[in-house]
């Protein structure tokens, strides 16, 4: 299945986000080219601090297949993971991930920090730039609306 | 207040874990020096990745305080943190963070890598060590009883 086909999903997540006033950001998780969870940030309607959208997908992810690991899972995400969210694609040891926007700032896919190359743990593949001009303009469109 | 005082209290919660077969670490969040929350890992108990006594205590913390931001709390944890945890810290702006063991593998305080310091986020103190040998011999003796 084509990568960008479930990068514009994890969009359509980031949509829901975008319209509640959250910093839109979407992902997904997929096994056999199914979709298994997906979810969108909504740090701030849930009032806290773990409801980013990977987390939160990868949650409902475990929750869905009974096991904390997503041996054989892929995670989509329209941003490149915070270090959390990073940590959790680890700790649920799955082996690929897509993102779309790199993020300067807070990227832990190799942008500001690497979380998914310890040298002694789990190291997922990844790859950033999906769809990333949507993925980016989404949230510059957001934070442009933000200001005014 | 002591940090011993609530490392205790942190370790109680880690033999919870040890009891149910669960990797032994524990979790405190204080505030005005009282225990908002407190967890223990249940990874394998809850079959899912994402239940670090840490997280959990953070999620727990937010629902208790209403609000994504612990600014005025502090955590208290038996293990040095994981990346997701460390980074769930970040994300909450917990300002203090104190652990007992090193982890030389995962640990992301310093140990493994740093995610307390990233140069563009939110960047807790953090100070490990206290009752070092304590939070270090369960955990010791958890994979000794393992290995039998």
């Amino acid at each position: 299945m084509d990568r960008e086909y479930f990068m514009k999903i994890a969009l359509a997540e980031a949509k829901k986000a975008y319209k509640l006033g959250e910093i839109p950001v979407g992902a997904v998780v997929t096994k056999d080219n199914e979709v298994i969870s997906k979810s969108y940030n909504k740090r701030e309607t849930r009032k806290n601090a773990v409801f980013h959208a990977e987390l939160d997908a990868i949650y409902q992810a475990c929750e869905k297949l009974g096991g904390w690991r997503l041996w054989e899972c892929e995670l989509y995400v329209t941003l490149e993971p915070c270090p959390m969210c990073a940590g959790a694609i680890v700790n649920a040891k799955i082996p690929n991930v897509y993102f779309g926007a790199y993020d300067t700032k807070n990227g832990a896919c190799g942008s500001a920090l690497n979380v998914l190359n310890m040298p002694n743990n789990f190291r997922p593949k990844f790859e950033g730039g999906i769809l990333e001009s949507e993925c980016s303009n989404l949230i510059k469109d957001f934070f442009k609306n933000l200001r005014k």
